[in-house]
């Protein structure tokens, strides 16, 4: 396999003077870092710091916008008017953007958070609406979504360079789907499982069901934890499976320059 | 006298469902807006129509960064590494700067507000930190502040292009400051008074004390506010006097540019 | 008709130097006061201060919580886990609780505010977490809910004393419900096109749809507003319509004694 | 020396998704818990949650008011009028004496936190409406104020119960002020030192200063911390000594019934 690869991961999620995560050791496993912009966490110091660590170490960098929902960590799903959304999302990008600029760097993609991502994964006029907010600021930005969902489809048809992404840690469904967390086995424990999904995933160019159907997809990106130690070593495992398989790891910059 | 000279208002200082202000009316009265970045008024939202309605009627915007303090609308003095504000400002103006890209318009000058503002008129370090920002994100940005403030020298000194203002409403001390609200007169209630104050001190190129002294300063901007009708009639007579002297009112973009 | 009724209607909306609605005509108007506790309007100021008013006139008051929304002013849907919601529930209450102990006052009821109604309107299990929470907090507090929303009904369960609703200047479909905002002639604009419908409903001792099925429900209060001056005519007319009738108006403090 | 001694320390700080301290460490240590009311730290399910804990460990409860200010945890100093002061102080408290009513405990004393706790320390005017503002919403409340401070002092002067505290990490200046952190020497690291110096004082009923001068001052509660190793070994050995010593470690409940 000759293949070019991105990892990512969430950072820059403390808080004045809460922490959380584990961005230096995250920063060291991925090419691409999404970064919180204020509204689920990261506070504007937070950032700074973040994007010039991320900068550091070559990893390029994303904007992570969220709900305002700092209290559920943008987890809650909210009912938003989409323009008003949409002024919401071009809010935080802007804002990361003076940050990184004041560190000689730039926005490279745009991952939005949580319940957003959530929501606009099935929901077509919020996808929409995302990838109109992203053009409007910058219409080079890469658009990091799901693998298959409507966000991922709302880039592609709004023009955006677009980057599918599958999951280090959570099992998929018969759709195609991730398994919701209210399920048994919906989240992967175990570092070679979830290697071994990540890698005949990547082969296939398609994301396989339980049942062995594939899915065609691009996959561009995988997205790692690093929250736990176990979460971690999965990082870990994918990362070194991955290169052993020939892939080249990637910055989202790299890939799409 | 054939000056250019430029007047300058708050604006977007909404949050959500409130109102406040008459920005309206004091579009059609200034050349360039100070829009509110949601530390101290301002939603995402409010600030993009408000980024509209000034660019449809061709007044240049200004970034109105704040300390972060929506309950007391950035009045309150607060005690902030500067680290930390420095990275609060860029914050601000980045997110005005997606905004108005978005609205196919750009920002072009930076005004602090409220108790920043003036904590930062006689702090020179706070205003160095703030002139720092500036630069950090966009050294073409305009810094508009009070005439003779360390804020004014902060922005000189960092090769900013520094505007200074005067206030319509406001009468000033034997040191050239500001009467403080506290004091009897310190504040113009009638439009003539306020006229002949304006027009004496920019024929002069001096802010005249109530002794007669003058202390020489560049005068760019005059700052007026439109929140009552007392406001608005200093603001109308203040510029009807200007353009009856013969001076050119102009946007802030057209007069740095 | 010899009975008692109670007008309600929000209040204390502000947030720092916003102002919104005329809580002085309305404390006029009304015998009890939702009193908005910070998550949707309302800084302690404003609470304190519209405490102290409405205790000056002889309103009673009550608590009006909401979900975690000044920029939506409590008006967007929020999915929150039940446990996390009753104690922000209890919060507000209690917030309001100390405001009025302070005021020589006490809080008698509690409404829950815009999305946070509307959805314990039609979510037995919200509803019943709503009671939970101010039963812990009080039993002997009054819930004031929406007639025959599940509200209502989780709160008689509860064995709370409940307070039935109609509305003033809302029209109602064929299941009792309100109509929907977005449907014609869902909000009443004629102050006698409202008063009529409160009087027929009170006289009635129902709920009577545009077919004119009666659905029985107990009436305590009609909400009314005081945002626009429409508004207000409809909240004069329907008090002096009950007032001619006969009826005596009460505050829900006196009603539930 | 026969004597009842609190220990107390600051408690429920979290936030959401974010966590900070060892509060259950802590609570098997202290008497008294110091639980932060939302405007520094603490969410309504954090306050339950941790009022919940501190009642079955039988641990007395106590408001631990802030400014508004969840960025910088509470630490900035900040110009609030006092009568809005008051109005957020009574928020703060009620809001934790209904959470505590719910969980069927109650809050029996308050002590204000960080820049708040600092100011009011050296600002009488501040001290007095911390003190009206506790008084307002219950006057059997305890008010818990660092030892020869105008807290103290205020807090006394309003009738309140009052208590003196000393810190354990912390060494004292001629003045029998705390020695600034920015001054070396500030900061206590040896649990040894510590428990000599807590000792020292409460035997002699007297802050004693680098130069053996002594300040009288009732002396009923120690504050400790936990959120390090090192303070928690701290906590440790000046309840063990003080134990050793006679003293009967209680709540302030306890103390002041």
């Amino acid at each position: 396999m000759n293949k070019l690869i991105n990892l990512n991961a969430d950072m820059g999620e403390g808080f004045g003077a809460y922490e959380i995560g584990n961005d230096a050791a995250m920063l060291d496993m991925v090419g691409s870092a999404n970064i919180a912009c204020g509204y689920h966490g990261g506070d504007p110091l937070v950032m700074r710091n973040t994007v010039k660590l991320a900068h550091q170490k070559g990893v390029s960098i994303g904007a992570h916008p969220s709900f305002p929902d700092l209290q559920g960590f943008g987890r809650r799903k909210m009912t938003i008017p989409f323009d008003e959304l949409e002024a919401m999302i071009i809010y935080q990008i802007g804002a990361l953007m003076a940050l990184a600029q004041s560190q000689g760097t730039k926005v490279h993609h745009v991952k939005p958070h949580g319940a957003l991502n959530n929501m606009a994964a099935v929901d077509k006029s919020m996808a929409e609406a995302i990838a109109r907010s992203i053009k409007a600021v910058d219409p080079s930005l890469v658009l990091l979504a799901t693998a298959g969902s409507c966000l991922y489809h709302a880039g592609v048809g709004a023009g955006l360079a677009t980057a599918a992404e599958i999951f280090a840690d959570r099992t998929y469904d018969e759709q195609g789907n991730l398994t919701p967390r209210s399920q048994p086995g919906a989240v992967i424990h175990d570092p070679d499982q979830s290697a071994d999904q990540i890698l005949s995933f990547v082969k296939a160019g398609k994301i396989i069901t339980p049942s062995g159907k594939g899915i065609e997809t691009p996959i561009h990106s995988i997205c790692v934890h690093g929250d736990t130690k176990e979460a971690l070593k999965i990082a870990e495992k994918v990362r070194e499976r991955l290169e052993n398989e020939g892939c080249q790891l990637v910055s989202l910059a790299e890939m799409f320059s």
